[in-house]
C-alpha cells in the first residue's frame, strides 16, 4: 500500500525510517480533523510493512502541536453537539491506532506540546523533548475537557501526576516532562535533540523488526490481560520467534560475532 | 446543605476554598472514628456545591496526622474483633469518598504523615509537603496491617515503591515523598509551603468548576474502565461541555482575550 | 521441609535470613532450567516457614544473572519448538512464584542483570544495585522476545519506560535503574552495597513476620482486585491481626516502650 497524499503532513521515507511532520505551521500544527484522518491513513498504509522500522513524528516551524483546531471547533458548533462528539472521538481513535502501531513510534517534541499534542506524545514508544518545550493540558481552563487525551496521559504518567496537571492546567517544560516520565529524554538544543534521535534510531535498527512488533504488542497487552494466560501465550510466541527466521539469524549472528542482517 | 458542626475539625470557607484542619493537636491529629465521621460529613455536605472550588486538608499544631487513634483501638479491643473490623473499614470508606470528591482536594503536609495520615495524602489531587515532614507506614512494626491504606498507596506510587515502604516500615521525608511521586511539591519552610499553596489555588481558579469535576471523574474511571467505551463516553461529555455554559463562556473569553467568569 | 540440595545455588540460612546465591559463575549465572527448578524448590521449601524473615538473592563471581542459558536453548532446538515453549514458560512460573513469596525478597544486583536476570530483579520487594551494574533487555537484538519477562517489567516500572528499553535493547546502569524505579537503592561500591543490605535487613526484622506476609499479599492483590471487596477483606484481616498474637505483642511492646519479640 503506497503512502497516501497528504495536505497537512510532510512524509519522508528513507532507510526504513518514516518521518511524519505535522505541517500546519501557521496554526502551530493544531490538530485538524483532516490531520487526524491523514495520520490514520499513513499509519494504516505502513501497518503491515515492517521494512519501515520506525516512524518519527515531529512538527514543522518549531512547534510539535498546540492541540485541537479552532476552525474545526467552530464548524462543529454550527452543526450541533453531535458533530463535537464525532470530532472528539476521531482523535481518540487516532490515539488508539497510534498506540498499537507495530513499528517503533518516536516523537520529537519542541515548542508547544499542548492538549491533543500532549496526547499524541503519550502513545509514542520513545519521546525526545527539547528542554524548553512547553507542555500542558489547558482544556479545563477553557471550560472543556481533555476527554480523549486523559486516559492516555494516565496510562503514560499515572493518575497521581495527571490529576494535578489536568485540574490546574499547569504548564511545564521538557525537563519536567522527563522527570514525570512523559518523555524519555530532554535535550538542551536542536543539535542534542537530533543526536539523541539518531542514537535511538541506531538502537532500534539493532532490534529485529518482527521481534520488536511482537514485543510491543505483548507489552501493551500486559496492562490488561490476566497474567497466567498472557505468559502461556508469550511462551508460544517465544517458541515461534526463536525457531523463526529472525531467531535463527540472531542466534547465528551472535555465535559468529557479527551483526545480524536487520542491523546492517 | 450547611457545613456540619465538628469537634475534631476546624472549618473555614472563604473565596471558594474550604480549609479543613484536623484538630486534635494533643494526639498529633490521630484519626479517631469521630474525625472519620466528621470528615465524611463535611465532604458529603459540599459534594454538590461546585462554588467550593478546592478543599485544603491540613493539620493543627505542626503535624498532619500521626495515624489511627489509640483510644479508639482500646475501646474496640473491649468490644471484640468485629469492632476492629468496623473501625478499620470506616477509614477505608473515608478514603474512597475523598478519592471521588468532585472538588480539587489539596493536602498540606508537615510533621507526622503516618499510617492513615499517609493514606489520606494519597487521595489528594495535589499534595504539598514540607521537606522535613516525616512519612511512613509503621503498621507492620506494630504487628498490624496498613489494611485500608495499602491499596491507595499502591494506586498513588505503584507497587514497587509501596512494597519496600510497607515491608520495612521505613520513614522518609518530604523530599523523598516528592521523588517517589507521593507528593507533588516539597518546600523548605512554612513561607514556601504557603506560597506554593497559593500558587496552586490560583491555578485551580483558572479552571472551570464543572469541567474540573468531570475531568477528575474521567481520570479516576480510566484506571479501571475498558478504553473504547471510556473514550465513547468521554466524547459525549466533551460535546456536552463544549456546548454547555462553561464551554461557551470559555471559548468567548478566549476569543475576547479576557479571563473567563470563573477565574475572576 | 528441609532445604533441597542444589547444584546451581549456594544456600545459607542464618539468623532468619536465607541467602540464595546463583552460582554458575563461568556463565555469569545464566539461568538454566536446572537453576529455575532449584529456585522454585527452595522457595517452595521455605514457603510456610515465617521464621525465615527474608530471602536475599545474589550472584556469584561479580554478576547477578546474564539471562537465559545458551546450552539449554541449544538442546531445546534439538527437541523442537515445543521444548522452547516449555523452557520459556518455566521461567515465567518461577517469576510468578517469586512474586508471591510470603517472605521479604531482596535482590543484590551487580555486574550483568540482563534478560531473565532483570526479570528476577523485578519481583523482589527490595532491590539494591551497584551503580555500575549493567541492566538491559537484549532479547529483540537477538531476534527473540523478552516473553516471560515483559509483563513483570511493565508491572515494575510501567509501560512508558519498558517500551523504550524493550524496543531498543538499550543498556543502563544501576543509577538509571534507581531513577526508573526498577531498584530502590544504587550504591557506589561493595561496602556501601553490603551496608545497605544490612540496613534493610535490620528494618525488616522490626516488622512482624505474619503482618508482613499478609501485607505483601494485600499489596499484590490490590493491583487487580476491585477496591470495595478488597477493603472489606482487608478490614477482616486487620481485625484478625490486631487480636492475634502479633497484634497483642506489638501493642504491648509499644506501650511498654520496648522492642517486640520479633525484633529482638
Amino acid at each position: 500500500m503506497p503512502l497516501p497524499n497528504c495536505e497537512t503532513l510532510l512524509l519522508n521515507l528513507e532507510a526504513g525510517v518514516l518521518q511524519v511532520t505535522l505541517s500546519r505551521p501557521d496554526n502551530r500544527n493544531a490538530m485538524s480533523l483532516a490531520m487526524v484522518d491523514e495520520l490514520r491513513a499513513v499509519l494504516a498504509a505502513v501497518h503491515g510493512d515492517l521494512s519501515v522500522r520506525a516512524i518519527v513524528l515531529r512538527g514543522a516551524g518549531g512547534h510539535f502541536c498546540a492541540g485541537g483546531d479552532i476552525k474545526d471547533m467552530a464548524s462543529a458548533r454550527a452543526s450541533g453537539a453531535d458533530a463535537y462528539r464525532t470530532l472528539n472521538r476521531a482523535f481518540g481513535s487516532l490515539l488508539e491506532q497510534a498506540q498499537h502501531t507495530p513499528q517503533v513510534l518516536i516523537a520529537v517534541l519542541e515548542g508547544a506540546v499542548l492538549g491533543g499534542g500532549l496526547g499524541l506524545a503519550c502513545v509514542c514508544d520513545i519521546a525526545i523533548a527539547r528542554q524548553d518545550a512547553r507542555f500542558g493540558l489547558p482544556e479545563t481552563s477553557l471550560g472543556i475537557l481533555p476527554a480523549q487525551i486523559a486516559p492516555f496521559v494516565v496510562a503514560r504518567i499515572g493518575l497521581t501526576q495527571t490529576r494535578r496537571l489536568a485540574l490546574t492546567a499547569a504548564r511545564f517544560d521538557g525537563s519536567e516532562a522527563e522527570r514525570l516520565g512523559l518523555v524519555h529524554f530532554s535535550e538542551p538544543d536542536d543539535a542534542a535533540l537530533e543526536a539523541r534521535l539518531q542514537q535511538v534510531l541506531s538502537q532500534v535498527r539493532q532490534c529485529a523488526p518482527q521481534a520488536n512488533a511482537a514485543t510491543k504488542a505483548l507489552l501493551l497487552a500486559s496492562e490488561n490481560a490476566a497474567l497466567g494466560p498472557l505468559l502461556d501465550s508469550a511462551a508460544e510466541q517465544f517458541a515461534a520467534a526463536v525457531t523463526g527466521a529472525e531467531g535463527v539469524e540472531g542466534t547465528l549472528a551472535f555465535m559468529q560475532k557479527r551483526a545480524p542482517k536487520w542491523a546492517e
